[in-house]
């Protein structure tokens, strides 16, 4: 692979990814300042402030919609295939961040079908696990569940089937083949699935029996499924679902993107864990002491210095300084790294707490059509 | 189209059907006279003594199975798209006459998401109407609600999805593309639909937690689907269904098999419209009545007499004579027409009665996998 090759498809993140290339090749829009302007509170934003949601699509139409008192709901979710890590939880803060701006209502999909189908080794029964095991670390992380309900796809499919079904229909092998690269040896229930992911951003218009716009935060490589619900919503007389799209945290090891295994801190990962990881993350740092105090190092390529941009580091200033110090050669890795450990593991220790109270409040997520 | 050509899948069936062609293309067996023996009171039952079911996968494990008294259960269905006519009946009071032999429990799937996928006009309220519809058709022939469940697809999803995730894990595009000949514009839920209808062929297994085997009476138009079914079953370990096929009550109209609007005879026609039906019947009749007497006509060709056969006429000695009378040209078309319209018309008279106090029970046969 070129070092500039890269996919981003809603299964496969690799190589190093080009955020500008993607807005172009996915045909979407950037959140310009002007934009930004129009959400509440969006300079108090990290994400929003620092570009880690970045593009967009009808973002400007849902805000003049909800300026004029049309009210919207944040539909977003979780392939549960594994446990949580830091990057799954990203979207998910900011979730929580949109809903707090707008107080809206929020669906959150355990897309477990999703998982057990395009994953070989896995079964429903881990899918399952991973399920309970991801739901925790979404409600660790504060939702109202008076405005926040889980739809796992195997357990709520009833909600989801007719919705799903027209959705189908619509839908030509030709285009899914198109969109998501299947093949013929493809599996039946893999070619169906995308009509599940787009069945909550209509579900809310369905229940009502009245259009009600949806706003849709994500990674970017989600992006393939929503562009296959847009197409089709207008041909089955809904809104299309606005969507707001992040970057992609990147692993630990540095270089290529990655979602699991030593590139990423997962929640359930012990301190001693935790600590190795950082540890031994990957840098932008030189050979050796004497050449960084020299030349300095590159914070843009360092997984380390993302951390802190992405989640860790709230305060502009502070992360401004790291990334001179870095630069200059003042910070060296090692103490960087240190006090980026400090900063997960206090995380963790208070993630961990809520983890273990979210157990408590499992059912008040239950996601029930009827009540809502 | 040749006159040898004809079409059998499962949402075609065109031309004029060679059911011998149909054993060995689709590749199933005979119901031969020794297993015939095997089938307690087959002598007794018309759709087996005149061979109308007639093919059949598996039936000699299963019967095997059922003598060291292990017992099995059946499923069969119904795509609700439109009204019930006779043709529709005639697998279902075969499924009942196979129920009384046995004492099997049976799950009857009306596959609404099927004919909602499969028919571009169709609306979802539309296959909701049509369902409620043949249901009182399937209930008025005598079912016993203790013993037999309609499944919905889409009211009962949440019992079959996971059976059918499984199942659609199992299947390729290239093999669903080569069974049922889709095309690259074939919908994406018309290709998963299969899973759904394999579903109810493990449902039993599934909800006792141990293999039970499965016998579906069926048109042969439906053998594709369960040529799927058998072949995914052993990799997910299960029992492979076994299968009995069943011939297609010839319409009316003749010539070309179909099983709507002219040629065939509705539930629901008023008795005028059963007459006019019956008496405008294409027959295997000369062009006059001087060439009949004197030539004899072609009850094989006969769809008057095929009614007989198939479904009106249970004396075997009484059809001798209609087929031999009709031969030698003693037995003239209108006389023969108007004997059928009496029959007709007796069958739907007490079918009407016992389809008005359907109504009254149809929530006996709701679908509940935890009473099951």
């Amino acid at each position: 692979m070129d070092k500039d090759e890269f996919t981003v498809t809603p299964w496969e993140v690799k190589g190093e990814i080009d955020y500008d290339r993607l807005v172009s090749l996915f045909g979407t829009s950037y959140i310009t300042p002007e934009l930004l302007k129009r959400i509440p509170g969006s300079s108090g934003n990290l994400f929003l402030r620092r570009k880690i949601f970045y593009s967009h699509r009808d973002l400007e139409w849902l805000l003049e919609n909800h300026e004029k008192g049309k009210s919207f709901y944040l539909y977003t979710g979780r392939g549960p295939s594994s446990g949580t890590h830091l990057g799954h939880m990203l979207p998910w803060i900011f979730t929580r961040q949109l809903q707090e701006m707008f107080g809206t209502q929020l669906y959150f999909q355990m897309t477990d079908d999703e998982k057990f189908l395009f994953k070989e080794q896995l079964t429903l029964e881990d899918t399952n696990r991973a399920t309970y095991d991801n739901m925790l670390d979404f409600i660790a992380l504060g939702f109202d569940p008076s405005k926040t309900k889980i739809i796992v796809d195997t357990r709520d499919i009833a909600h989801l089937y007719k919705i799903a079904l027209k959705v189908s229909k619509k839908v030509t092998f030709s285009t899914a083949k198109a969109v998501f690269g299947f093949k013929n040896s493809t599996n039946i229930g893999s070619i169906f699935y995308t009509s599940i992911q787009s069945a909550p951003a209509f579900i809310e218009s369905e229940m009502r029996g009245t259009n009600v716009p949806c706003l849709i935060p994500c990674g970017i490589d989600q992006d393939p499924h929503f562009r296959v619900t847009r197409d089709v919503a207008p041909l089955l007389g809904y809104y299309k679902p606005a969507l707001i799209h992040g970057k992609m945290l990147p692993g630990l090891s540095g270089g290529k993107m990655s979602s699991s295994g030593e590139a990423a801190i997962y929640t359930t990962d012990s301190d001693e864990v935790i600590k190795k990881k950082v540890m031994n993350a990957f840098t932008g740092g030189r050979a050796t002491v004497e050449e960084q105090r020299r030349l300095g190092a590159n914070p843009d390529i360092c997984p380390v210095y993302h951390h802190y941009e992405f989640l860790l580091e709230p305060d502009d200033d502070k992360l401004k300084k790291t990334y001179t110090d870095c630069r200059s050669g003042a910070l060296l890795c090692g103490e960087c790294k240190l006090n980026l450990l400090s900063k997960v593991l206090n995380f963790m220790k208070a993630h961990r707490e809520k983890r273990e109270k979210a157990k408590e409040i499992v059912s008040d997520f239950v996601f029930n059509a009827k009540v809502m």
